[in-house]
């Protein structure tokens, strides 16, 4: 019997740790969806409301108005959780029949933080195009479409594709979840450090989804001082390996024009963000500046251990649970889906996602401490402000 | 305020007839279904255990085995209710926005009645070939596939190539659904008469999705005197206007080589079966043999009206709730597709449909009687027993 890698302690107590193969088995035992009536069909009545004859009048007043539909049936509340699954987890590209215990349980967090219903929609097909043309077939069934563990770069081009394509939210989690949730970590960390946000040197560890985006809401933010670090080494313009969205960022980072190796990068910096498998060496984080920001966010093994982070940094997070300072995108995704929706919005903008970053930080007020710059995961103000924050900007 | 057209008694003791338009769209405001979890979301433990980390042991276990997605995911109790709108109730090709309350509410009977989960997808395409496509690329999205409301003779071609395409149950309940409880009531209306059903004379009307699909079942369970009736008049292969389904079921139908009118097939018969918008004169119904049954399942006007059929005929059958023998496919497809996923089995075979209509017969046991041929559409003995007839013949 192994057991699973993370030993977090549980809110109700029990450690993490103790959770046997058998315990997540049966948990998974029938799927984790169920979808259920909102009202009873237990009469002949309630079938002639719910079903035929009644069910005509509706469908004729949609057909009349299709603006109905968003009140009349699920969609307008209903998010698609959508994979190829190509990038799953830390278990890469296991396909789509495999990846569907991730998106069930996309679908249910979708429920139980905002209380939006989602199904999961995994595809047969990796090819972009074929991704982007099933949506739009399907773009009558839904409300709103939650891109998920799609790999880069084609994830880059999927989710610019079926944003023109649909006239709803749109959003790939993997990118923007995570920038959501980081930049309102590091909003949170300077706060609590005193320091300047627009002066800070970033190092970026991992240029795939989560580096891409977390680059682009920091630069969005005022942050222009960031280095960008893939597994060739510091993304810098004179490099000819570049994808076009790296040769893109290549351009907007790296104001030094250091090149060379992710060591060459932290030398003097004040934040290192990891959003990559790989590891980094501690020598590295002792040359970076006083008052350092380390998020090391791979999972489930950190870039480095917190605790030899602590050594060198002022702030530490990871995505872990058994750690302080869990950065999860669970703390984004949900309230920005429902205010979205709650808006009537047909995209997700750039200030939407900052609007969100704000409102995760302002639940804290006074608990913001050095082992407390987010909400717990579980913190059920989260969704409901951020959803708040995400419509009035929608509305703007 | 006008009010629905079917003055049904309630189950209940009121009258549907009492049902205003408010009701009607009150009942639908927010749409008819939700996603709930099957387990609590509440701790860190749980989210260990169905999300991360957790769930990569469940992802890696189905990479490995594609066989356990039945069992780790929701898919193998998942139905999918496709349609394109184009074939709706009695309102046509209204598209896939509109007719999504109607696709909600036969995913709502699909829970009420079998237990099973169900969600509605709509497509923006009328392409035979492009909704195969895209059903294909969501293969492993679900468990079964239930066609539904998309127009003749498109759906014939339609369904066929999504069962060669899939590997899972797939039924087009206008045709099949219809066909399998009007083969249940003629079983039953022939044992209450005490008749032979081989040497029936059966006149249909109507050559669409449901016409075409009883006379299939009627010639299967051995009927072989049929005669089809279209808008033109009798289906006889001397007629030049033919699409290939109906050359090959004129090749099939029409014994006695008769042309012209539905007047013309009726005379002698001893069933006729209504199963298009339209009317029949009274001077043809009593042209019909002794002890003859009239199914006039138009809805929500009957071919003829009950009380005028039961003037020439024995046993008298409707779609409407609001006379007795309501012929109601909910009485079939909830039962059929429950049967055909707990067998696991890859196709719905004429076996199982035969299965399930004399199960339908069985149900009623000593009640059956001329003014009850088939049970309730709300009995709850009917979808276990079909499910358990279904599943064994499966087996076999």
């Amino acid at each position: 019997m192994t057991q699973t890698s993370q030993p977090g302690a549980d809110a109700a107590g029990a450690n993490a740790a103790d959770i046997t193969d058998e315990e997540i088995f049966a948990g998974h035992e029938g799927g984790k969806l169920s979808v259920e009536l909102t009202a009873p069909l237990d009469t002949k009545r309630d079938l002639s409301i719910a079903y035929t004859p009644g069910v005509a009048q509706v469908s004729r007043a949609i057909a009349k108005d299709p603006a109905l539909a968003a009140k009349y049936t699920w969609t307008n509340r209903l998010v698609v959780v959508v994979s190829d699954g190509s990038a799953v987890l830390g278990l890469g590209d296991i396909g789509p029949a495999a990846s569907l215990p991730v998106m069930e349980g996309k679908s249910a967090l979708f429920k139980k933080f905002a209380g939006l219903d989602s199904i999961p929609l995994v595809l047969s097909t990796s090819d972009p195009d074929e991704i982007v043309e099933t949506l739009v077939r399907l773009r009558h069934s839904f409300g709103a479409v939650n891109l998920e563990d799609i790999s880069a770069p084609r994830c880059f081009e999927i989710e610019r594709k079926v944003i023109d394509a649909l006239d709803c939210p749109v959003m790939h989690d993997d990118q923007h979840g995570t920038a959501i949730v980081v930049l309102a970590a590091l909003k949170a960390a300077t706060k609590v450090l005193g320091r300047d946000r627009s002066e800070l040197r970033v190092v970026i560890s991992g240029a795939g989804a989560a580096g891409v985006a977390c680059a682009k809401i920091l630069l969005a933010d005022g942050i222009s001082h960031i280095t960008m670090v893939d597994s060739k080494g510091i993304v810098d313009a004179t490099r000819t390996d570049l994808t076009p969205v790296k040769k893109e960022l290549a351009a907007q980072t790296n104001p030094d024009g250091r090149s060379g190796s992710l060591s060459d990068a932290l030398a003097g910096a004040d934040v290192f963000l990891g959003v990559s498998a790989g590891t980094v060496p501690e020598e590295a984080l002792a040359s970076m500046n006083d008052d350092a920001v380390v998020f090391a966010l791979s999972n489930p093994d950190p870039e480095v251990h917190p605790e030899v982070a602590a050594k060198y940094a002022a702030v530490v997070a990871t995505g872990r649970s058994d750690f302080p300072n869990q950065i999860n995108n669970v703390l984004a995704f949900p309230g920005v889906f429902r205010g979205a929706l709650d808006a009537g919005a047909t995209k997700i903008t750039e200030d939407m996602k900052i609007a969100a970053a704000d409102a995760i930080v302002e639940v804290l007020g006074d608990e913001l401490a050095i082992d407390k710059i987010v909400p717990s995961p579980l913190d059920p103000r989260v969704a409901p402000a951020v959803a708040a924050a995400v419509a009035r900007v929608a509305h703007n």
